[in-house]
């Protein structure tokens, strides 16, 4: 099964509940928490106070991918702040397979997130004990970007492993998925896509997800 | 005059806009905008979404205060988000001359803030030319802290050098700041008071600002 | 082609028109600009003040090879100093497919360097879409070196992905080419050999890209 | 043949010479030395006094296993306390091909360590020129941990290596290795072991020792 | 009263329990515990199994000098392996204030130490609060220097403060300190002394003792 | 005696010898050579190739400003390279008395350099040792500033201390100094004045160095 994964960097930050309120009724289990540091992305998004806000309105899944340096120094923190799947950046840690270890040790589920460029193979001793990938179709943090083609190689790439060693992993897949997209990115094998824009536009989220899930269908 | 500037950071983050129309209804002039990234200080608040939601909705001056690595990087970003004041950190900048006129060249208002140890001598070339000087009266970025009473001293030494050097000064205390100690930090000579949840618990905004005004008269 | 790139680092820093002039009499049409930063490298070369005198004088395309830390914060400045192919270390840059576009946004050529350890499957996914590919061929750096062997099974194998997906790739080969090397070096598959005391020493460049030209012949 | 390398992390710190003279008198020919800097690793475990103590009292081979941060810039300092053989982190090590020749130009032997989900293929070029390859079988300078089941490919993978490219070479496992995972980390082609409690539990290095070397048989 | 505070480093470690037993005898109270991680400083001596193997063999205090990065990340470590005393430097620690209270906070004592050029003024508001100031009268981390004479100058400020503000405040001095300079020293208003060599030179600890406590006298 | 420092930063690049040249010509003593490495300052410069390039061709003093990360790293390098006096930031280098006799170790002289912000008493224990103080009166590396007024009470603070404590100390200011504020500068009491533009403008050296001296006499 395919899910959508709307990221809650385009919804309206002044009036989160609402938005919250929104995807729950339209059926969304799993929301994307993109956090930003500013040193390992070139931006800033947010952080604890606005996981911590919306915890307690909702059950959705919270899928947090953290675009920071040093992970592993805040997994504690984003437990208690009240993250579900905890996603950190091959190329922010170096200590990979323990912090993998560290966030499944609280209960959470635990994803690597990999770059435009960087091969599937970085990390392919641990495909069979992650529970989730994600394979990063922009650049992180950085804006006015298109889906990368070669990213759908990668995808197939995961689709693969994730068939002979994990046949549970969650494939992730995030940037420029949108409804000319997400056919092709669901047909390369991901079944977790992150829209952002593709879902807030326009304030209709009710018309884009049925627009998304029937491009999907 | 003594101004209250309070702290976003305490607001509710899943309903910002009806807190920030609270503010507007009871007299606010200036909101405090607490930036954190995770490596200056250990917590990762919020940085550019948040900023660019309520720019639209309110011309209540924005007074950013950057707990961050690399302020200087990111001031253009500020200032198109919507940042009416920009400050730095002394420990976090190496070329604070020229990062202040750098922040004032795109006609923000610029300040600088001192961690609890830091003397303010530190600055003192700098007092003529700067529109703000924070003194932080607890450590940035942790919790559970009280306002540190050796700040007092800090704020005094401020004061002398603005009625000396700039009469314009605006000088901040962001710390502890509530309704047993508001009174005594005025009386040093702070004129620009953030305050968190002294103006935002229980959600009793105009309840609490009007015993802090109380307080202050 | 083959064509040879001389090194301006192996010039008469004290009268580098002089030697630019002659490189163009012997119909060198690239030159190669070794910036490093003492922090990637442990060596200071030079930076902008040599690009920029260097640039109205001559037409001859500046090759820059960026050997420094955080390459993409330099980008804009190298391209007004008037770099035509700008080259980072994969080591250096966690963002290198946006770095690529963010070098071609600009109307530069843009290539990847690799340290002789790194493998080449490491940037795969970019081979179709960079203008070149440095292969080092000793440590960038690091004085007194001879060309590493095992390099030329990495040049085989970036022609090999060139044959495939990118015919127009410039494939570049630095360090320890010589009178010795260059003929190996070239029919690996290398098509721009950068060269430094190869061509400069004992102030003969005419002889010796006489010479070198006649290895390759 | 395969080897026990006791590492001397487990040894009684108040006491070494003496069970420093236990070893040699159970024919241990090679102590596995870690030298964690808290920075690379969270631990902070000894470096130079500790290793300067040693030198004098035992011919044992040193074997020092570089846990830090800019291990080149000790590569001298390491040589003059007393190492024979120097690892450095795949991880923490740019210009590996450098650093390889380095330390072989003071006459030690020269190793690279890689993480447990580092994949083998990152050092393919240097398999030929190295004297050891260690394959971290836990996470580094974390404790509590078990024997990393994939690492057993990891292993393999290397031994086949080194029956292409370099017959000599060490293959050295750390993590977890005790009387339960001996025989299947040497059956993998590990032939220098390094082991911790398993030598030195309860005190009783020699009978250990034996049991470890009875596994093994 | 003057004490003096044996530094462990210029200890036997090859037989640590040895030099405890005899410092124990002679009436030492304080061991002065150098932690080194080659990054604050260009030496790396050695942290956690050292002190760990120590404490359960003395009831000496424990009076451990961070020279490390990042000291905060690393007091509960230091707490729990045995240290009473934590001293960490002006130079490597921004939110000073803040470790102050958070090494206080296991019950441990804490302490700021100076680099040789940093001025007094520097931690002038810490100094009511403070358990030990540490005037560094050599550049910590490097070998063979002589007490800088200036550093008295230092000593005695201190002095003049903790007469003032901080009664209780253990003045300590740490280079250089011998036979020659410890009159003087102690004259200057330092009251707890680190000896290395002046210690434990050629294994007479007693004999040095006795003399370092004669030209105390 | 007041003198001229020319700055290369400012000379021809392509045609460095002419230039030297043309100063000795004038009578110059002192060039004064601008490192940057891209980290301290966003500005790379230029290093050890264009050091090396001029010392065989004159005898003038080499006054090498560090504008780089790690100074003491390059200490040894930038001696060979043929620097005379090395002049540090304060603000990049922690362990400051150990650099400045580092410094003199090789028989250079050695100086501190103080950004705008930053107070002279941050150097006061140092002042009687230094062969060399810097006031930079523009922030350093980066372009189109002028003079900063309050520098010149910086001045002053040197002179009067360098009055009390060590009378030969060179005063050296650097940033903003040209025939308008030239007479200001020295009238304040430094000794040593560094142009760039003010001498190389027009490439009229002799010109331009004959209106300074005339201002200055």
């Amino acid at each position: 099964m395919v899910r959508i994964a709307p990221s809650i960097l385009s919804a309206d930050f002044k009036n989160l509940e609402k938005d919250i309120k929104e995807l729950e009724n339209n059926n969304i289990e799993v929301i994307h928490i993109d956090v930003m540091d500013g040193s390992f992305v070139p931006n800033i998004s947010f952080g604890f106070p606005v996981i911590e806000a919306l915890r307690p309105i909702t059950k959705m899944t919270f899928d947090v991918h953290l675009m920071i340096e040093n992970p592993s120094k805040f997994v504690e923190d984003f437990y208690k702040a009240g993250a579900d799947i905890l996603t950190v950046h091959y190329e922010a840690e170096r200590h990979l397979d323990r912090t993998i270890d560290y966030i499944k040790s609280f209960g959470m589920k635990a994803g690597v997130s990999l770059n435009p460029a960087t091969p599937v193979s970085s990390i392919k001793h641990l495909i069979p004990k992650l529970d989730l990938v994600l394979i990063m179709s922009v650049n992180p943090g950085f804006g006015g970007q298109k889906y990368i083609e070669y990213c759908s190689d990668k995808i197939r790439e995961v689709k693969e492993l994730s068939d002979k060693y994990n046949k549970d992993l969650l494939i992730q897949v995030d940037g420029g998925v949108n409804s000319d997209t997400i056919k092709k990115v669901a047909s390369c094998g991901a079944n977790l896509l992150v829209a952002g824009s593709g879902v807030f536009k326009n304030g209709e989220i009710k018309k884009n997800i049925d627009e998304l899930m029937e491009k999907l269908a």
